[in-house]
This record gives C-alpha cells, structure tokens and sequence, in this order.
C-alpha cells in the first residue's frame, strides 16, 4: 500500500545509491554523515548558497572492505569525475567551472561499527578512500545548480545546490546577536514564573523577551541527526549551513585531518570582508568554546580550542599553511569571555606560547577583572578573559558570592581566585561601547553575545543556575536595547536573540522543599510535589518568610527581572525526561553548580552521592556513559526588534538565520 | 536590601490584608484560591471585560474558627459592604450601581488542610462564610473601575477592574479555532520529525503548522496556581477570564454548591447572543470534556458531565432554576464527539433519560457512525456521538484497527464495538459544511474543533499515540484550508490553531529498539539510546526495512504529511520530567494505549508489569497517587490565519485570545 511519489531525475538517482546499502541500517553509528551512498560530495545536496560566500569543495569515494557495504575489494575508484551545472547549463568540470588548478587525489582509510551489535562484538567496518578538494570558490550567480560526481562505473551522486537571489539594500547598520545557549520557551517561561510577581493569573511585568517586537521558531537538526550539539547549530546560525556535530564551519569529511574538512564562510567573516565595521566576540563560556568560536574557527573537532584562538588573532589561513583560506575575522575587536587556560603560556595555549602576549602585540589592550572591564577605554581593540575555564555563574556572583572563593581560577594564572568577573551585561555593554567608538562611518558593527551557561547548567541539571543565567541574558537584552536607544543606534540595530538547541526542561508544579527533605523514603518524599492547583503559585516573587499568595510587590538586592528569594520553601517542581541517575530535591544548590552523577569505573554513570542528599532518587534514562543532561528535539524560539527584523517571524529552519542577517546587511554579492 | 516597590494605594490595601495572614504559608493548600485575605470579591482584582460581557458577582467574607488565620471566634461579619466606581466616579453600593435588589446574605463553612502537614495529621481549618451574589450583570463603559469589599471593621479587599476598549468594525465572518489539548512546541517538532521527510537537514514538506501566517505564544497558567487543567485554560481561552482547576466558565468560590459559582459569559455565548451566527462544536474527546463543555456550561466541577449535556440544549438557567442566567449556547447546530455514556438513558444521562432523544425533541438529526456521519445532510442541527468514552485514536483506526474490537462502546449503547469511528478531519469537515449551510447571510459561524487526545495520550506516557493525534490535528487544519478556499469562505475566515497547555515532553535522541529489547539489564537497555549524533535520521519516514539514511521520498498508506513507517528499529528516544514509575522502551504500543502505571492497594501507584515488559524501569516523580503523567508550565504556540490574525503575533497571556476573537467579530458593546 505504499506509493512512491513522483520523483524528480535526482532523487531517483538518490534511490538507486541507496539501494547499494541493502539491509544497512547503519544509523546510531553511520559511515559518514550526509553521505549515504558511496560517492560524497560537500557541500552535499540541498546546500543554500550566498551570492559570493566561499567554501570549499570536498569528494570522496568510499571502498568498504568489509561489512554490508563491502565494493570493489576495498578498493576505492579514483577516477572519478565531477561536473557543476548553472541552471539548465552544460555540467563543466570543477576544475574548468572555477578556472582553478586540477586538485590531485587524496587516499586514506577510516574504520566504523555499523550498529550497537558490531561495537559490542568489537568488529569495526574498514573504509579505503579516494578523495578531492577544491579550495575557497564561490557562486556569485543566483538560482540553481546541479553537481554531479560519477564513480564506480555509472554511479552517480547528485547535488542540488541554490544561491538565493541576495538583498541588496542594507536595511541594518549594526547587528546584535544574542545567543541563549540551550534556551526553550519552557526555560523562558520558568524564568518569568520566578522573576515576575503574578497576581490573579496576570503579570505584572514581563521578561524583555515577551516584549520583542517580532517572535519566530527555528528548527535546530543537524545534517545527520536531529540532535544538534553547540558548534554544528552555530555554524547553521552563521554560515546558513547545517553540519554534523562538532564541526566548526566544515563539512564533515572523513579523513582524520580535523583541519582539512571543506571550510565554509561565516557571517563575521562576509561582514569584514564585504563591510569591514567593527567585530565583537562576547561569551560567558570558556572564549574557545563552540558557540563564539564558531564565528571565526573552522575545523571538525569543536575541541580544538588552540585552532580558535589562534584563528581569532590569524585566521584560518594560519593554521592551514596548505592553502589559503582568503577570509577571516581579521581579529575581532572585542573577545570577552573565559577560558584563560587557552592564553596563559603552557600546555593549552597555540605552540605553549603566551597568547596574551600575542594579542598584545597585535594591538589589543588585555583586561582581566570586571574593574578593568570598566575602566578601560573604549579606543582599543579589547581582549577580556576573566577567568580560567567558564566564567562564573549569575547566582554564584551575585547570591552565593562564597562559592567564587577557592577556584584558583584567576585568569593571570598566578593560581588566586577570579572573584572580579564582569557579568553578560557589563561584557556586552562596554562591548557596545568599544564596538561604536571603532566603527567607522556607516561601516557599522556586529556583535555576538552568549549566555552560555543557560546550557551548561542544564547539563548539570541545576535549572535554577540555568535560570539565573537565562534572566541576566533578558536583562542584558532589555540593558542594551536602552544603552542603544541613549546613543541613537537603536533605529540603527538589528537585534535578533535565539538559541542553538534545547534541554527538554519543563516546570510540572510545585513542591514543599521544607516537608521534602524531612521524609524518609523516597516515595513519601515524592508526596511534596504539587501538581495542578497544588503548585500554587510561585514562592520566588515575595519575600522571605512571606506567603506565595501574598500580593505585595518587592523586589530583591538585584532589583526587578531577577527573583525575590531563591531558595522559597515552595519551590518549582521540574526536570527533563533525559539524565544520567539523579536526586531531586528541588532546592537551591547552595555549594556551586550540582554535580548530578559521578562515573563509578565498573557501573558507569551513577547518582553522585553528595548532590542533593535529602532528596528522592530517579533512575535515568541516558546510556550509562553520559553523567550529563543532553541537547533536545525541539524548536526554539526567536526574538527580534529593529530594522530587517520582521523576516524573523513564523517557522523556519536554522539555516534561515543566517539568510536573514546577512540580507538585513545585504552581504550578497552576485 | 529589599525594596519595596513605590505601590499604588490599591496595593498597599493587598499588603495591609496581606499581613493578617501573618506566617501562613499555605501554598499546596490555600483556603480559597484568589482570596488571599479574608474578604473576596469575584470577580478578582484584575479582572478584564468585553463592554457588555455578563458575569456574576460573589462576595465572601471568611471567618477561620482555627488554625493560623483563626479570626472573629469564627464568626464571619455579615454586614460587609460592596461598592464600585467608574475611573474617578463615587464608589455606588453595588445594587444601586446596577440597579437590581440588595442580595441576601448566606451563610456556610468548608475546611481545608494548611498544609501537608496538617493533612498528614489530619488537622483540618474550619471556616465559617457569609457571602452574597449579584447575578447576570455587565459592565458596558469601557475603563478602569474599582470595586470596594468592606468588612471587619475596616478591612478592605480592592478588586481593580478593566473593560476593555472593543472594536467595532467586524474583521471576520467566521472562526475556526482549533485546540490541540496540551499540545506543546516541543510535540509539534517531534512530529515533524516523523511524518515529514529531510535530507541533509532540509525537510522537504512541512507540517501546516509552520506555514501558518502569524505565530505567538501564549502563557496558560491559572488564576491560583501556576499549572493549570483543561477546564480552567479553556474558560480563560473562551471568557477572557483566569480561573481555577476544574472550574468552567465560573469563579471559583468556597460553597459547596458546584452551580452557584460566580459564572461568567463565553465567546460562544455571546456570538450567539449579539450575532446569532451558527455555532459548532468538535472533540475527539466525551463531549461533556472540560474543552468543548467550556463553550457552553458554567460549573465548579468539570466533573458534572450531566450539567454540561443539559447546558447544551437547555443553557444555563436550566440548571439552576434559583436565577435566570440570560445567556447561553442555544443548542448549537453541530455537536460531533465521544461520551454516549452522557446521553444513553441510564446514570450517566440528566435525570436517567434517553438524551438522544431529548435532542432529537429538540430537532436535531443524530448520528452514531462515520458512514452516517458523512451521509448526513447539511441542513439540520445533527449531534453527533460515536462511542461511549473517548473515541478511538489515529492510530488505531488507520495503523491498528484491530484495537477497536473488544471495546464494546458502541455509543448506541447496545454493548457492540464501535468500529466505524470518524476522525478529527471528518467530524471537522462535516461540521463545517453544515454550519455553513445554517449560517445566515452574513452572521458566519464559529467552529471550535479539538484534539483532545493529544493530552490524553500524553497522559498516558503513550508519545507516539499523542503525535498521531496532533499529525491528525495539522491534516486537520490543512484539509480546513482547502475547504474554506474551494468554498470561498477562506478570506472570510479567523482560523486560530492553539493548545490549552502543555505536557513536558521533548526528544533527546533515537532508539534501537531492537538492540534495547534484547539486553538483559535496565542499565545495559539504557545503551539502545544514541544521544547526539548518534540520534541518527527519522526512521519513520523511510519505507520498513529500509535505512533511515535512504533519501527516497515515500508515502505511507494514509499519504503524505503522516509516518511512512510506526514502528522503526530506529525510533525516537522520549520522555518527561514528571510520571509515575513507568517503563520505557521506546516502540509503538501495539495493544492500544499504553497504560504505564497500575495502582497497588499499599503502595501507591507502581509500574504496570504489563506495560512494555522490554524495556527498562524508570522511578517516578510524581506523587504516588499519580497514576499518570501531569500538565506542565511552559508557554504553548498560537497560529493564526485570516481576517484578524495579525493581532495572534507575539508573546502574550491565555485570556487575551478571547478578546482577539472577541475583537474580530466585534462582540463588545459599550
């Protein structure tokens, strides 16, 4: 009773490599993501396009020499030809098609499981592989082309690719771009159930985010799994392309070279070659993490933080002496954020040198503590790292201020305490600051904020850090929508705020911590959660000691947006349906960030015994290798004001994002 | 280092109540939601109007005779005074202002637990009540009104009223609002996951959700208590008032009368009463279930399915014979769902009578099956009833039919299965054809049509039987579409598609089904769950046996726009924060619902031995009285199409989609 529809000539070219594979449902494990059959071309099928954003191209013939999908005696063919058509043009010759040098052939081999039976049994998949690269071409002709590489004798891979018809009128000056890191709408409406005082069902203030001019849901997949990790949904956000988890601005190929994959061009990289206006860099994570390394970075491992840095100050043609990668962020002008163990001289810096040093000698002016923050000038390009690792958390700074003590953390390296750190705000603001001051005349600038730990503290499963990190990103939105609207750039400003990827939290009630921690089972315990109209309402919005139905409104030493109280004995009640074995209290974590499980060497991931001790057990639901929370399905929301803005309404894909600023800069070019 | 905010002068009176209640914290429990202090008024402070829309007013003055508000030696000052002003009017004693006889007073008590505490040591608060009702009034000037409750020498309770500015120019003729019961983001995005295909990360159709026009989010907690029911979202949906769990079209108050709640009047109600327009109602649900009910009936407990039927055909002053309420439903032309337990003669009928009989009395063609359903004409107001209880799931009428045998709820009553069920889309499709052939020149019609297994399968933890009925929803609203324009009604017609709340649902990765069944151990199964990218591709929308990386474009029997395949190796991986103890492995349940936990007579409620005896256990969350899963916080998305939709945009509370729609039939009268 099934119906095949009608096929276009491609797909059923798709159909026949498919039917290769036979019975393979290689699919935990796959041979190479976004190659299904045994001819790869990157950028693979449906690749959209920017009128002149550079990439490189990447073929592979893949010659399994055991397994389901065993060919040619492993023996991969490299005679293999490929051919780009414009339109219903002729199919030209790479080499021809871009007038550029005839690449030669690459060889390698790889090995995989193809399913959870062949890993347990230990019998790998071997892999023989010819390969091609292309490097740094473009498309600058708008509408569609069709690239095919033929191999094997009469197999043929097709790739449909489209460079969409560009805007080109600038509609933004200056761009804002706000990431919360792993943020959903459940996370966002915890937040105001914990900052906003409710009375009778009605708000009596509301996030920054609720008041955005325009809302929108972008859907977060990956290229090859419909989970996405950090670095793979930021280089959907700025290159308009989905990847595979882990890669920074490539596609991911197989070879084991984490720097050879096909590059692709990023946002920050379109606006300082196209405009050249001003670049910032702003993050609450370690500075080479996924998110803000993904403006500038390109390689396969997200993990290879010396590659970051070092791309920041040199771009990617440094760290590849093979070719030439003739783009870059052409050293931002502003980087704030943590991970000072890629700077300090020593094991985790680019070559062990001091990359402060580095920077310094590049021109920037280098601050580590939110007074220097402060009182820097804004003239110089900046480079703030405020402390090794991740920067502190919104409650630790500001409720638990004993819990920065003891780090050794401190960003010189000298083994003290980062006490000193500036938060998101006073990062973005003073961003802000130096971003206008260093723009040329209607150059403009570009400015990527993170709230990083959103995510991170959902990882760990401590909701109420990741809340706390979730508020002081709104309240950094509302502080530069004013400090922008005070300078006059408001009119000027495309303010966009999104999230890369979900944690499936939700709120399901509320609980009595007090009558939680004094039961004794696990089962009584349960018996404090309040479901329906016995959560009640929320016991963060009045003062200590006061009712949850009091109607007075107050508001705590950090002022309105933020909670009241942290730690009310009526709590929220919530959780995800993925983690490792945990406990649950529902209280406030008051040592610093939880630590859910711990990882026992013979059993695995198992309920971290000090974490929420009077709490009720819950068995988890990850493999036993995972001691974290994990990224979720589901769409995210966006929020955006200002010029270029309206485009960022309904349902859309995340790929979208990228479309969408660069034609509010009209980056284009045909 | 608190502050207190500068208040109003009404807030400092709340704050002055406030503090009676001294160290009360009653929160699981409250004495009576909404009524903070000692005396009530309903409606509550900050309460909105339509110009015109009736409500009653209820004032109670409480007296507790123990417990920490202990007041009066239990005795309750029946000489309170009531008065109302428009913006900086006189306060007018309320018979005065609206000119109807002084209310007797009358007098109860209820008693309630202060918290768990007390419930475990069985120490209930006993209260003693003096109250009085002022029925069927209305506010028609739109502004701020205050409304002064005065009692125990001194004390006051300030209700701050508004009645809205309304439009008055009609944008649509007709509206199809559409609920998806406790459909989430997160569902609709799992859905998308398995009923539409993507190759390299671009789906290549989407659902008709995300091609709507205009997107928002609403928040639908409750008036007194951050989660809410279905009865309570759908009377804020369908009044514009917040109110109670379980509560329908009513304030809820502290008698123990379920029909003497302050009611308020429902967009159904007023459409009919100021239009006169045909009105339809749709559930997959029992019919007399909290979201249709709400259309028409006023009730303190949703529970009362004999109100709910009478108040279909009767309207309000029928069931309370005490007071005319002059408003009402007035026996809508469709009336197509699930329950003939309500309307069979026996207990569960108004008064034991043959209600099928009633309707027919009263004009209407019945019927009982999809062959009758579609054969019928489009001319008469038709009820139509399929099954006793909830009707029959998606996937069991197209994808295991099986399951409808054995059920013996043939709605006729005769103990035969009824097999021959509608689905969302043909009750739908029927409903519209006739109302359109009901409607006069130019009064329209409005349709609410709801797929209420969506949260019933939720419920049950049964995820997959949960997306077929929100893919039916979406094939729904899509085949809505087509109809309106192949009639020419579509640009005549409002049509909203939202949800009344959520569940806490999300995918976190895929599954090998087949590798988890056949591990021996919880922790071992737990390593079927690839996380990340070894989540993998849909495996649902590839032919069976095929792998999911296949690219063929396939269609299953039902066609496009629903799952190739139910029941991959490769499925999703999905859970939730909140449920009983429960199993999970994570294939389709091919007995029917699933039921996940049973209820010991000593324990609680345990895992159901019989509920996938593959997979892996899971501890619950919940209260060990819950058998099942339980609705969540977060805020659920709006999508709006036609004649005033454009006001559906952005971020904004449950009530105000009534007066969205209000404003678009231009229902207020000032």
């Amino acid at each position: 009773m099934r119906s095949t529809q009608s096929l276009s000539a491609t797909t059923v070219l798709f159909t026949l490599g498919s039917t290769l594979i036979g019975t393979v449902s290689a699919q935990t494990f796959q041979r190479l993501g976004t190659c299904p059959t045994l001819g790869c071309v990157f950028p693979p099928d449906q690749t959209h396009f920017l009128a002149g954003q550079l990439f490189d191209v990447r073929l592979e013939v893949h010659a399994p020499v055991n397994g389901s999908e065993a060919s040619n005696k492993g023996v991969p063919d490299e005679k293999f030809t490929f051919c780009i058509a414009h339109e219903r043009g002729p199919c030209v010759d790479a080499a021809k098609f871009w007038e550029v040098k005839e690449a030669p052939i690459e060889k390698w081999s790889f090995s995989y499981f193809e399913d959870l039976y062949a890993k347990d049994a230990k019998q790998s998949t071997v892999v023989n592989v010819a390969a091609k690269a292309y490097r740094a071409l473009s498309l600058k002709k708008p509408g569609d082309y069709t690239a095919k590489l033929k191999y094997n004798n009469g197999a043929t891979t097709v790739a449909r690719w489209v460079v969409r018809k560009p805007n080109t009128r600038r509609k933004a000056k200056n761009v804002l771009f706000f990431i919360g890191d792993g943020m959903t709408q459940p996370m966002i409406t915890a937040a105001r159930l914990i900052a906003h005082k409710s009375i009778n069902g009605v708000y009596q203030s509301l996030m920054q985010l609720d008041q955005m001019d325009n809302l929108g849901h972008q859907m977060t997949h990956s290229i090859d799994s419909f989970i996405t990790d950090s670095a793979n949904s930021a280089t959907a956000l700025y290159t308009g392309k989905k990847s595979s988890v882990n890669a920074l601005n490539v596609w991911a190929d197989s070879s084991k070279n984490s720097h050879d994959d096909p590059k692709v061009e990023t946002i920050a990289e379109l606006f300082r070659r196209r405009i050249g206006g001003a670049l910032g860099i702003v993050s609450t994570a370690v500075i080479a993490d996924a998110t803000p390394a993904a403006l500038c970075a390109h390689t396969r491992d997200r993990g290879q933080a010396q590659t970051v840095v070092t791309e920041y100050l040199h771009s990617a043609e440094f760290v590849n002496s093979t070719y030439k990668w003739p783009t870059g962020c052409k050293q931002p002008d502003v980087i704030f954020g943590g991970g000072a163990e890629n700077f300090i001289a020593g094991k985790g810096s680019p070559n062990g040198t001091d990359y402060y040093k580095e920077f310094q000698k590049a021109g920037y002016k280098v601050v580590h503590t939110k007074k220097d923050l402060l009182a820097a000038g804004k003239k110089d390009k900046t480079l703030g790292i405020f402390s090794v690792s991740n920067m502190a958390k919104w409650i630790d700074r500001n409720i638990l201020p004993e819990n920065l003590k003891g780090q050794k953390n401190s960003p010189t390296g000298d083994g003290t305490d980062a006490i000193d750190q500036p938060g998101l705000k006073d990062m973005t603001l003073k961003a802000l600051e130096i971003l206008t001051a260093r723009s040329k005349k209607n150059e403009g600038w570009f400015l990527m904020s993170e709230a990083a730990s959103i995510d991170k503290m959902m990882h760990v499963l401590d909701y109420d850090r990741a809340l706390g990190e979730l508020l002081e990103l709104d309240d950094t939105v509302r502080a530069s929508i004013a400090w922008l609207k005070k300078t006059g750039q408001y009119d000027d400003t495309l303010i966009v705020v999104t999230a890369d990827h979900g944690h499936g939290f939700d709120v399901f009630g509320g609980a009595d911590t007090k009558y939680l921690a004094e039961q004794t089972s696990d089962r009584a315990k349960r018996g404090a959660v309040g479901v329906y109209q016995n959560s009640g309402l929320s016991g963060y919005t009045v003062a200590e000691g006061s009712s949850p139905t009091n109607q007075t409104i107050v508001y705590g030493a950090q002022g309105p947006n933020f909670p009241v109280q942290w730690n009310p004995r009526y709590a929220y009640a919530a959780g995800m349906g993925a983690s490792p074995d945990r406990r649950e209290q529902f209280d406030l974590e008051l040592g610093g960030p939880r630590l859910p499980a711990i990882n026992d060497p013979t059993s695995g991931n198992i309920v971290n015994p000090k974490d929420n001790p009077n709490g009720f057990s819950v068995s988890g639901t990850l493999p036993i290798d995972e001691g974290q929370g994990v990224h979720s399905l589901q769409d995210v929301s966006v929020f955006a004001n200002g010029p270029g803005s309206e485009a960022f309404r309904g349902v859309y894909n995340s790929i979208d994002i990228f479309f969408k600023i660069a034609d509010a800069l009209a980056l284009g070019r045909t």
